[in-house]
């Protein structure tokens, strides 16, 4: 394209480059680009919005970042969504990054009829990016609400207590039970077969679950426990399905549902376990009850081939950064096993976490009968009860008899015989060496090998927790204090220098050391840590000075 | 399960525990638990691991962490090698979470037949847990320390220069094509038609690619400009496919194959985009080059279920926190769309990113059929055709008198004449409604918007990076050291100090600056502005301390 010689001049300076060329006798300029006279639109704005996604991406880290999404969101529009990570989606505001009229062009057919199809509310909430349905905007304000009310002030406070009226030291009504059950129950109480109400852990209504939709074999939520707002994971025994819908673009596919048992890991709960956490720990500054109950980490070709072992870690490394007390409790008829124990395992994160069991849960490596058939087979079975059955020992030492007089006949007979007892028996054997390997896996072993902090009965562990988060919440924000004063201090020093403040209180007395780290005398020792620290911190400095540095220094102060 | 009275003196005190009971007149204690004498296999080693996971997680961050999987890795071994992230998988090195007999036994049938099913090379490499494949432990070794070639000597060190034999100052040989090809040619060279090599952009026979086998539309490897090592990551132009393998737990399942378009990235090539920019970052400190030619994102109803928007930000998350520079370059023919800009946009990291196209290169929204389809249709080309095209306009005319004369046979006849003139020119107006729109995506505009530092003609960038990334990898060393010197100084304050030093040197000129930030001289400079921060620091500390602290402070220097 070209613009005639007399018609550049009427454009400003710059609104264009190219070169003249003469044709047929006529000087014109030939077009290399156009810039315009103004701003417009183009790549100004895409580093507009460049700038945009570097500083959601930040943001999430340091402030309390929700989105809630009442129209249509497209293309930059939907990755800030993403970027700053909580969602809520009304039920008319779909998340798109191209529109399916554009797509249905690029494709050449009419594949897509609307915007849904590519990420309305059962697009996004299935797949985790969006953590709430609002079903319109009064129900959207209600959930942000809500949502806030779990927040701190700021992102520099810690979980604060509000009111609550649901009392803390009842007992929790609700049993688990041993057959699979709805962990909501567990959290929020449930209404018995009766009408009655049974109470959960939690303050009665103040559960809120999260990203429902998303990895069902794991369930997180918002709650309150004595008023203090706190996250909460816990683990689906019932069997749940994921569905993964058809791709209109493809005719050959169809909705898969995929079954995914109950107390198993899979890809995407282990994903929604780690994106809960870095919800929780980013700038909500969550403590976190996790109770745990998982048999492992699922590790058919399906989810190995889908990715399990990067979900999984990434429960590791956000468990690892996490900065806020976090604790783990095996509720009854709970279990912890192999790899699902490690990646909750306290050792990951010393300062913050802790490990609590039920009297009636179990930990190990393998369940009874996995570690039987690794540690104590059939053969093993045959020689115990050939040495604990009184009538085998009888049979033998008849058999030893007979082979011994050469009674050929008879002989047989009682091998036979042995045999029929021996398989009558082997049920029970089996059932015994499971027994057997079970005490291994008891709460009792956990306490005397130290993995476990307390055993907690069920039903008094709401008013236990009450009282651990907050004096957990108290001891901390002095060591942040003492951190914050000396940055040489480590968690572990900071808590060596409180436990030796509060002198003769019980440390394991969670009610009289959260007297003890509120009493107004500990304000001295921290002032006294603080001056310490800046005196050390100027000799420091200065004798890194020459001579005549320090000199010229100490004279100008 | 009990202990008989007597046999309980046998163990050693705390090695069971549970409460006599008295049945059939014996004495007996029923046990609750075991724990045995010594530590044995149990919840105890899970605590081990858990200590080793969150070490490896922390490891990752902080130093060259590197897997090589000779044998079978299983359970915690498999979550070691992830949580490591870089793996190289020897062909009968199987990552897997439970044995194939065990998941035999826990499905109830012979589902599975071998390891290799669940974590082979066929599921660890498609999948991104693997970045490469060694065919033996020769090999193995021989990748290990290929790899380590390109890493720094600790990871507190820059990438540094090594020696190279091939020229810095040469012309890249290979010729970009407009048609699709393979971007490996562009980084290495490759063999002509005629047998002659046609050199790349990297020094010849240092690219080694990563990560090959997953999310195909993107390359991503490693390789060295005149002996600097430097990540890259490249976009796939042709059309890809991804395997997913049939599930052998569900017999209705069977291979799925997806095709993925070139220039687009996909959930899986985001992640992978990202993943490099993590390796690349955390200990092995490499400068990056990334050819940019994406035209977008798939937003297609599968993409946009398969989390494209949680992997796409991945890759803004991760330039937000890369410490090396990175050129984002688009190449010869190349074109960088919509949402795909954004998510590289330099100001996600303005510390850290620059951005470059070639002489032949577009960046824009939408692609100038996409935008003319907004802001240019069919009315828009009819009026400039009636406009410019003289026959049009004659015909215009000759109608207007003739419906004034109300001579109604022949107005249908021009207004027949009108229409088929239009329809002519339709096309040719469409395509310069196209060309006058990419007008608007020039490299030309985007200098002049400033969205990109500079043009950098294709042939000649392998010197111009050479001495751009020299210069960066220079100046950003001493930005570290005055930023260690003085912490209160943010990037682009130390930047201004520096540009203020150098004075009269050309601050766009890289081989002059690379001179000027190497000169001895500037070692006073850097004194300087140590003392001066410790003065500060020193004066800061002091304000905050009572007379009294003040003066026993000063009397005790």
């Amino acid at each position: 394209l070209y613009i005639a010689e007399e018609d550049v001049g009427r454009f400003k300076e710059g609104s264009f480059h190219g070169e003249y060329v003469t044709e047929n006798g006529e000087k014109r300029l030939k077009l290399d680009d156009i810039v315009g006279e103004t701003d417009g639109i183009g790549v100004e704005n895409l580093r507009g919005s460049g700038l945009i996604a570097g500083e959601t991406s930040a943001a999430y880290e340091d402030a309390f970042t929700l989105s809630y999404v009442t129209g249509r969101s497209v293309g930059i529009g939907a990755y800030i969504n993403r970027l700053a990570q909580r969602v809520i989606q009304m039920a008319n505001g779909p998340i798109i990054l191209t529109g399916f009229s554009a797509l249905n062009k690029l494709l050449g057919k009419e594949v897509y009829v609307s915007q849904d199809q590519l990420g309305g509310p059962q697009i996004m909430l299935p797949n985790g990016v969006s953590h709430l349905l609002a079903s319109d905007d009064q129900d959207g304000v209600e959930k942000i609400l809500r949502w806030l009310s779990y927040v701190p002030k700021t992102a520099n406070d810690a979980s604060s207590m509000g009111p609550s009226t649901d009392p803390v030291d009842r007992d929790i009504a609700f049993k688990v039970p041993s057959t699979p059950y709805d962990p909501r129950h567990m959290l929020a109480g449930a209404t018995a077969a009766d009408g009655s109400f049974e109470t959960g852990f939690f303050d009665q209504g103040s559960f809120t679950e999260y990203l429902a939709d998303w990895g069902k074999s794991v369930v997180v939520g918002r709650a309150k426990l004595g008023g203090i707002p706190m996250g909460v994971i816990a683990v689906e025994t019932r069997l749940s399905e994921c569905r993964i819908p058809a791709d209109p673009a493809n005719p050959d596919s169809r909705e898969a549902v995929l079954a995914q048992a109950g107390q198993v890991w899979f890809p995407d709960s282990a994903f929604k376990t780690a994106q809960a956490l870095a919800d929780f720990n980013n700038a909500e500054n969550l403590p976190v009850m996790i109770f745990a109950n998982w048999r492992g980490f699922s590790g058919g070709t399906r989810d190995m081939y889908g990715e399990v072992l990067k979900f999984g870690a990434y429960i590791v490394d956000n468990l690892r950064k996490f900065t806020q007390p976090v604790f783990v409790y095996i509720p009854p008829n709970g279990e912890l096993r192999g790899g699902a124990w490690v990646v909750v395992d306290p050792t990951i994160n010393e300062d913050m976490m802790e490990m609590y069991t039920d009297t009636n849960a179990r930990g190990g490596i393998l369940e009874p009968p996995g570690i039987c058939d690794v540690k104590f087979r059939k053969p093993d079975l045959l020689k115990t009860m050939n040495r604990l059955d009184s009538k085998l020992v009888q049979l033998k030492s008849e058999l030893a008899i007979a082979e011994e007089s050469l009674a050929e006949d008879e002989a047989a007979s009682l091998r036979n015989q042995i045999s029929e007892r021996e398989n009558q028996l082997l049920p029970m054997y089996v059932q015994i060496s499971h027994e057997f390997a079970d005490l291994h896996d008891r709460p009792g072993r956990m306490k005397a090998k130290g993995v476990i902090r307390d055993v907690v009965p069920w039903e008094r562990s709401r008013e236990y927790f009450f009282h651990r988060v907050r004096r957990r919440l108290a001891q901390d924000a002095l060591v942040k204090t003492l951190k914050a004063s000396d940055a040489a201090l480590t968690h572990t020093d900071a808590v060596a220098l409180l436990r030796g403040w509060v002198g003769e209180v019980d440390w394991e007395d969670d009610k009289a050391m959260l007297a003890a780290l509120e009493a107004p005398e500990l304000e001295a020792n921290l002032e006294g840590v603080a001056v310490a620290a800046a005196k050390k911190s100027v000799t420091d400095i200065i004798a890194g000075l020459s001579e005549e540095q320090k000199a010229e220094l100490l004279s100008s102060l």
